[in-house]
């Protein structure tokens, strides 16, 4: 596993710096940095488009920003941290008195030395992030400051990336990861890459049951568009993974699906009771990410998310301070484990329909039946081989789970899949 | 209040005389009056029209009757009743001894000082109904009777009025009272008057959210012949008000619709409770008015009906002693603020869609959103308007009312129509 | 009753001695003799027709078989007990010694004196079923023995009997039964004689409401090939008796369809229980006879089965002690007076619609109602028939039956069966 680690831990510090939004270049070299982790096919959805409610704004490019103080010198820059802009900042080159600049800039409420991290991408504006020590030198200069925003905004698009993994099944799992955040390590992050290497692990699987759907969008417009551009596709979907915030130091939790009942949240427990992690539940909200789209009623998937220091819930949330001290390719690297473990779980659920339906399987042509008949009774101590396999076929409807059979049973899961293999393998029963 | 008193007064006096029955000139004058109320349509169903099961018979019109005795003086006098003669009575002028009268005469059981009421709509009869002492006079009069009455049985039609009050929404609330009772008060005309100021205070309000169908038909055959011919708008409507007995002296009540869960059978104990009136209730029964014709298989409504001195209950029914001595426009007051209570709780009972079903509506083009995106966290500290939108939202399907969605968000559902009321201005909800 | 047990007694004795199998001339006998008892149709289905997932193999006919000693004499002797071959033995003549006919050989594990009941349908073989005295002889045997079967496995049929009663109802009610064991009394031919007897009994019933469906066919591939030719009328037959070994000396008991909510396992309760007998209830198991393949998916018939030692319990099961020192045409009888009460149940089991859903029915018109209005009160002192009457319109949905309806109303079910009476006399109601 040292390798993995490693491969994550250069990753990281390759996507760290590059500053990602809702649209532009970084998205791009982002993806193309992705493409090398698991082929991925990258979509562009032109400035203009209608996406449901929304529309795709125009595409926005920085290559530098700062102010420098009448001394001259880069009081901010955007070479030492892109979070000192606000994303989506319209080009700026003005000089301004304290006063002009002041309600421009933004500082953290809680952690003085944090650059926090904002947008403005609706409404054309400008503005700096700042330390509480900037701000403060700023505040103290005398003198006209230089201002510089050397961004541009004109149409463009809106990128994202998509792999479709076929599996055995026809019912394809959702994994959706956000790309749009600049040098944030948790937030956004930590996400793309564990769906870049779940991808890439599946890919590499001999066999899939499931189909797979992982999509690397910009948070909300990016899973609208995606959405709108797949509306089938995406109602046919029943189950998510939405991952994000999943590299902290901290505690894991997960956020349960809209519908508290479907399986995905009794296996995800399972999966953290299994490795022995302890976990906070975080019940169903609509605030979150693009479990929001998800969710919604259009669609209404159960998405579920694994968090190791979930949004909202770490100080260092939206700032500076969530950063490669913050995040390590180690708690990632658990995180990935986890994620491995529900996907074998979901790989592991198996729903089977009787191919026979009207009468009973002839068995003793499939060598799966006693040849000389008349027994004095079947061997119901305990229970037969023979007796399991009759109650599989009788209730293998296409939507019971061998779970759900082997509770009915009152016997192991185990138990009810090893004979569902030979059933398999003697084509009376498939999976659906 | 005053005013309505005097005019439910007024109106009390006015129609009462009136011979109504189930079809004729009667129903049509008490419709002429009514409309001086509320405008409403009058509609005629010609003698012979097939409704279902049923068929419209001859219209009947009486303008006198009496019985003289061999002193020559009216012994039993139309003119001082119109119970005195069996509705629909074909006309008869005839001598006759005291064993040829004795089978057409009817008394009260119970009320020797009352007119009992009888029809014979669907047999042609005749007959007198009298009080014991008539009875007595008549019995103990030696010779002969002149008997009368001068009515009138030939093709016609069935009379009936409608009022159709269009509101926001394209379902509809059926409010049916019955017109066809000659002179007794609690029963029929109560309903009658409560059912046309109703329609008066419904037509006056600046907005209605229902569509509102007030229909004033003969009991039974009438209600039958309406269905028939609003065949396809009955089907639609889901609940109604039965209103009839609601001017009386005695206790309040209420009689269940056929689906005691419905949602009309709790608010019609909500406003019972609010107003700290005691009452009887009624579980659902296929005896009664015209909820048995609404209740019927082809349409199942559900129907209340409140009343004050329930019919079959009070020992004045069906007599010429449910009179304007035993209904008061107090008492007839009383059961329309009731009713009014009714209508605003139906009127506020709010079912909501989300119009942008399709993933989350775009807030910040409507204002209800914060411009700058990336703060550190929503403002959970309570719950945030904005959180509540966003339930909201995801909540308003088209079947769960306000009142359901603030029981589910654990608030106030004053809180949720605050919001509601936004996103509707907003046109991001629409009521159903 | 006299005559009954007689018959079914001569019945026993005359079919036991059949040597009937899966396919072959003594299953037509057997019919032939049933077609005296109630007239039914023989179908034939070839040899190599595919039925589901199922082929019927060649016909097997046996005259003659023996194993003879090297003193010359049959030790054993197909004469003395069809159940001494295997069924399905391939034709043989042979000598041998006894380490080659050792492995042809079969005894019953628990019953010494017993031989066992064995067949080889779908794997071409031979074979003896002896008592362990038989077994011993033959062990200690010195020399050759002659080993003769003279039976012959070609192309013919599967024969199977079907008698379709119909009644006023098209719902179909499935009685089934097996033909295809030998010498056996209580497995098999109990059920094969009741089905006969109870045909002849609901035939000359004056009317039935249900039709019946009752077919004599050989164990599971008869029941299959039975499906397979009439799939649609067997996919629309909602429940069915399938009778077998009823004609033990010990315990009744019953086995419950695999809905165990649906009526048939109320109605045989009933019965039970009205009748004063003690019974065991054996829940729906996947074993069994034919109800594995109406219940199987394409199916899901509910398959009710009363028993008399039912199969599997008894230690004479599958043996030569299942004889008519067991079944007695007595037991027998008990059964059938079971059977026959729980068919008055069913045919006394009423649903049905009211033929005027739309409003209520005019019961004047149909000399139901009183003829003059507006009496005083309805009688309601107990319940009139006109009440009564009214609810069963307002309940006759064509789905609730009358027993349903009695339970609603809290009343009897004869009570509402009179008024029910009336009601289709008068075509209101209708019978579904």
């Amino acid at each position: 596993m040292r390798e993995l680690k490693d491969e994550l831990d250069a990753c990281l510090r390759r996507l760290f710096p590059l500053c990602r939004s809702l649209t532009g270049e970084a998205n791009r070299q982002t993806l193309h940095i992705l493409n090398e982790i698991a082929p991925l096919t990258i979509h562009e959805v032109p400035t203009g488009t209608a996406v449901y409610d929304w529309m795709v704004p125009d595409e926005w490019n920085i290559r530098d920003a700062w102010i420098s103080g009448p001394q001259g010198h880069r009081i901010v820059d955007f070479q030492s941290s892109n979070l000192h802009v606000v994303g989506y900042s319209e080009p700026v080159e003005l000089d301004c008195d304290w006063a002009q600049l002041k309600p421009h800039l933004h500082i953290h409420p809680n952690l003085p030395e944090a650059i926090p991290y904002r947008t403005s991408y609706y409404q054309r504006d400008w503005g700096f992030c700042v330390t509480h020590a900037q701000y403060a030198e700023l505040e103290r200069a005398q003198g006209s400051f230089h201002v510089v925003i050397d961004s541009d905004l004109k149409p463009g698009s809106l990128t994202y990336g998509e792999i479709l993994l076929p599996g055995q099944s026809t019912q394809e799992i959702l994994i959706s990861c956000y790309l749009c955040h600049p040098s944030m390590a948790n937030d956004s992050l930590s996400g793309v890459l564990l769906a870049a290497f779940l991808a890439r692990h599946l890919a590499g699987r001999e066999r899939l049951h499931y189909s797979y759907r992982i999509v690397f969008v910009p948070e909300t417009l990016g899973a609208i568009a995606y959405c709108a551009q797949n509306e089938q596709a995406m109602k046919n979907i029943d189950m998510a993974l939405v991952i994000t915030t999943a590299g902290g130091p901290g505690k894991f939790g997960y956020k349960q699906s809209w519908n508290i009942a479907h399986p995905i949240n009794r296996l995800v427990e399972e999966v953290f009771r299994e490795s022995g992690e302890d976990f906070i539940t975080y019940p169903f909200d609509v605030h979150g990410s693009d479990e929001r789209q998800y969710s919604s009623q259009g669609f209404r998937i159960n998405c579920a998310t694994i968090s190791k220091d979930r949004y909202y819930e770490y100080p260092e949330y939206h700032s500076s301070l969530d950063n490669l001290d913050f995040v390590t390719a180690g708690q990632l690297e658990e995180s990935f484990d986890l994620y491995l473990r529900l996907i074998d779980k979901l790989e592991s659920r198996r729903v089977y329909r009787n191919r026979i339906p009207h009468c009973e399987a002839m068995l003793s042509k499939r060598a799966l039946y006693p040849t000389t008949g008349g027994a004095q009774r079947p061997e119901l101590n305990g229970r037969s081989e023979l007796d399991l396999m009759l109650w599989i076929l009788f209730l293998s409807d296409g939507r019971q789970s061998t779970a759900d059979i082997a509770s009915t049973l009152g016997i192991e899961v185990k138990d009810v899949e090893s004979i569902v293999e030979k059933l398999i393998e003697k084509e009376v029963l498939e999976h659906v």
